[in-house]
C-alpha cells in the first residue's frame, strides 16, 4: 500500500506533539500536550493514543489511510527489539513503547531517537538533498543526530550516538549523566540558564533581571530561561553580551568537533536557543568554523538553520514510516 | 591474478618502513630507514622505492607477483584523487605520491591515512574478526582509525577523521594545529614530555631525571622522552606516578568521547606510549570505561592492546592492495 500519510510523535520530557505528515514533510495537524513525566508509563502511552485518534480525526484521516506511526524519544534504543532502554528525562528503564501503543491504535510503530528524528526531518525537507547531514538540536539538551548516505546513523552497534555526552572540558562542571565537563554541561538552554544566575546573582544591575521579574514585582532567579542571556544582550547589556560570546565560543567548538570527527557536507542547527537571533547563529557558524581541523585546506559544510523549528522531530518520526514502504 | 604477497609503506614524519606481507597479516621482510623530511619530496620517495626494492629482493619476489603497494600517510588525502592534501609532519601540500612512485615501481598503489591503515592492520589479525573496531595510536600524535562494518571510515565527505583534533580541554593548550585543547596537545608522547619537563624543572628530586642524563654527566631536559615519566613511575616516584594517573585520566576520556560517538564494537590501543606497562594499560581501560555515557546501562566495547605493535601501519597498508583485489 503506497501511504500519503504517516503520524509522527516526538515525545519530550516537557510535552509530547503528535504530528499527521505527508510525504513531502508537510505537517497537516498538530496537537500538543504536556507529557507530564510523575505519571505512569500506561497513562503517559494512552494520551499519545488518545492525541493520535483525535489528531486523525482532525484531518480526516483514517489509522488504516496511514503509513503507520513513527515516534522520536529522549532514550536510547535497543536497536534490535526497539525497547527504551534508558530514558533519564522520563524515568524510564527498559520500555516496549510499541507494544503498549499497539494496543490503543492499529499499525505498524517505528521508534529511533529524536535527535536522529530531528536530523532526519530536516533532511527531508531541505532542498539541497544533501545525504550526509549533521542536525544539531540546541533545546534543554544538546542533542546531535547524522544521516549518513541518507540514513540515521546510530554507532557502529547500533545504541546510537550521543554528541552532548562527549567531554569538552576536561574535569569541568557535572552533568546530569554523572560525568563531568560533557557538551551538553555547557551548551543547552539548562546550562546557559544555570550561567545567567551565577553571572545575575553577582551582577545585580545586568538588564538580565529585566525578564525575571514575577507577578509581586519581585525579581525572581526562578524565572531564568535559555533565552535571557539573548534578550539582554539584544538591548547591550554587557554581561549579557559576554555570556553569549562565551556560549557561543563554547557551542561553536562542540559542533567543530563533530565535524572534525564525522565530516557531514551540512551542518544544521537547530532547537529553542536557533532562535538567539540572527548575529547569534551567525557568530555560532563562525565560531565553529574556526575550530575545525584543516578549515583552511579542506571543504568546510554548508551550514544553515532548521526550516521545520520545533517541528523537525515531528516530521522526522513521520519520516521512519515513509521510509519502511514504497 | 590472486596474488599471495603485498608491499606496506608506513610513511612517518622521522622514519618510513618498507614491508613484504602476505594474505594472513605475515610480515615477511622489513625495512625502516630515516625520512629525512628536509629532503625534497622527491628524494624521499626515491629512497621510498629503493627500500621496496631492496626488500623485494630479500624476500626474493618480483614486485609482478605481488598485489601491489600500500602507503599509510600521515596526511589528509583528497577523497577522489588520493592526492597528498596536508601533511604537517612532513612539509607536504599537494603530493602526488602515486603518481611519483610508480616512476620507480610498476603495479597498483593504494593510499590511506596512516591511523585508518594501523586500524585496518590490526582488524587483519584480530581472532575474533570484529568488523566495527576503533583504533586508537598512543605515538608522537593521537591517531585513530575506525573500520565501520569492515572498511575505513573517512567520514561522509571522505576526508578523513581527526580524533586527535577534537577539543578535550575547552580553551586549553595550543595545539600545532592551530586551536587549543585538542586531545593531541594532551593525549601523545609529545605532550606528555612536554608536561614531565614542567614537572621536572620545579621537582628536582624526582627520578624522571634519572633517565635524562647526558654523556657528560649532566641533567638534560632534551633527553625527556614518551616513556620518562612511564620508566620513573615503575620506581614508586610519587611525581612520575602523578603524571601517569593524569595521562591516564585525559587519554581514557578522549577514548570514551570517540566510543560515545562511534559506538565501536571493539577498541584496541596501539603506538609507541601503549608500551608504559600493563598497569598504565589496565587503568587507561577503566579511565574509558568510567568516561562513555550510559556506561553502565548500554553494552561495552572490549578493550584490547595491540597485537602488531609498532607494524600494524605497515600490514594494514599492504591489505589496502589485497582489498583491491579477489
Amino acid at each position: 500500500m503506497s501511504s500519503h500519510y504517516a503520524i509522527g510523535i516526538d515525545l519530550g520530557g516537557t510535552k509530547f506533539a503528535v504530528g499527521v505528515v505527508d510525504r513531502d514533510g508537510k505537517l497537516l495537524v498538530k496537537n500538543s500536550r504536556p507529557t507530564g513525566p510523575e505519571r505512569s508509563f500506561e497513562e503517559i502511552v494512552k494520551d499519545i493514543a488518545e492525541t493520535v485518534k483525535l489528531s486523525l480525526e482532525q484531518s480526516r484521516l483514517s489509522i488504516e489511510e496511514s503509513a503507520g506511526t513513527g515516534f522520536g524519544v529522549p532514550s536510547t534504543l535497543d536497536p534490535k527489539t526497539k525497547k527504551l532502554i534508558f530514558a533519564n528525562n522520563l524515568y524510564w528503564l527498559d520500555k516496549d513503547l510499541a507494544s503498549e501503543y499497539s494496543s490503543f491504535i492499529p499499525g505498524p510503530v517505528y521508534i529511533e531517537n529524536d535527535a536522529d528524528c530531528a536530523a532526519l526531518g530536516e533532511s527531508a525537507v531541505d532542498p539541497s538533498t544533501c545525504k550526509n547531514t549533521l542536525m544539531i538540536t540546541l533545546g534543554t539538551g544538546f542533542g546531535g543526530g547524522l544521516i549518513l548516505d541518507g540514513n540515521i546513523f546510530r554507532g557502529c552497534d547500533g545504541y546510537g550516538i550521543e554528541p552532548g555526552h562527549a567531554v569538552l572540558v576536561y574535569g569541568g562542571r557535572e552533568c546530569n549523566c554523572g560525568n563531568r565537563g560533557c557538551v551538553e554541561a555547557y551548551v543547552s538552554a539548562t546550562a546557559l540558564a544555570e550561567r545567567c544566575r551565577e553571572v545575575m546573582v553577582v551582577c545585580p544591575g545586568t538588564k538580565m533581571w529585566e525578564s525575571c521579574v514575577n507577578s509581586r514585582g519581585e525579581r525572581d532567579l526562578n524565572l531564568v530561561e535559555g533565552d535571557t542571556a539573548f534578550l539582554a544582550a539584544k538591548k547591550g547589556d554587557p554581561a549579557a553580551l559576554e555570556l553569549v560570546e562565551e556560549f557561543t565560543g563554547m557551542a561553536g567548538q562542540a559542533i567543530a568537533n563533530l565535524i572534525t570527527l564525522f565530516r557531514p557536507e551540512k551542518v544544521i542547527i537547530g532547537g529553542g536557543l536557533s532562535n538567539g537571533g540572527d548575529s547569534f547563529i551567525e557568530a555560532l557558524f563562525e565560531a565553529a568554523k574556526k575550530g575545525i581541523f584543516g578549515g583552511g585546506i579542506m571543504p568546510m559544510p554548508s551550514f544553515s538553520k532548521a526550516l521545520l523549528g520545533n517541528d523537525a522531530g515531528i516530521v522526522g518520526a513521520a519520516m521512519l514510516a515513509f521510509r519502511n514502504i514504497p
